[in-house]
């Protein structure tokens, strides 16, 4: 298992990631103070690579250079803000996801072998 | 801006990822182990949805309980071993590819104002 590649892609894809929540941040803000350029960023995302944020700051800024800029600083203050939150956020989250598939597997393989179906005593298990 | 719903979209994207990289990872071991099974697996991943992680999850345990266990723990073993890295990563490197792209982006608009072009003097940028 290469787990240095592994959190390197990692890096990248949450990068990414990141860029396109400042992104949406900075629709919501200009659709309240600037529609117009709200419209055009719009315009702008929906016919670019959204998906590599990198590639999608390089043709931001090459077309409107204050967005560009305004989505840079939005994406590293996201970054400063929520950074210390992941490590955290991912184990539970897979733990606690993992504990869930494992009881409903559990219920559905007891439910399975249970020649006359349900006992009408127990509780439901769904 | 709602970083507490960024933060929470972020976790799960990223829980997303990692159970890709784990699929990754078992295919490479199954291949090298257990080919009939690392094609199966192969077969039954370019028919799912491997995007959202937990619906694979899912799928995958309904189709073959081994490999969906076998897949759980791969993924929080990888979690475990790459969250501390996270932040890190995250917050550098995005200051790192905003630094970068505000040096393209000065460079390219220099040149854009210099009417005879580049200086041959002067090293190429690109």
């Amino acid at each position: 298992m290469d787990l240095h590649r592994i959190a390197k892609d990692t890096g990248k894809v949450l990068a990414s990631y990141v860029t396109y929540q400042a992104l949406r941040t900075i629709l919501t803000q200009l659709s309240e103070t600037d529609p117009p350029v709200a419209f055009w960023l719009q315009q702008f995302s929906a016919n670019s690579n959204v998906q590599d944020g990198d590639v999608f700051i390089q043709e931001l800024l090459n077309a409107r250079q204050d967005l560009g800029f305004r989505l840079m600083t939005v994406r590293e203050h996201i970054a400063a803000e929520i950074a210390d939150y992941l490590p955290e956020m991912l184990q539970t989250g897979i733990q606690q996801s993992n504990l869930e598939h494992r009881c409903r597997h559990l219920e559905r393989i007891t439910q399975l072998s249970t020649p006359d179906g349900i006992d009408p005593d127990m509780p439901s298990p769904l």
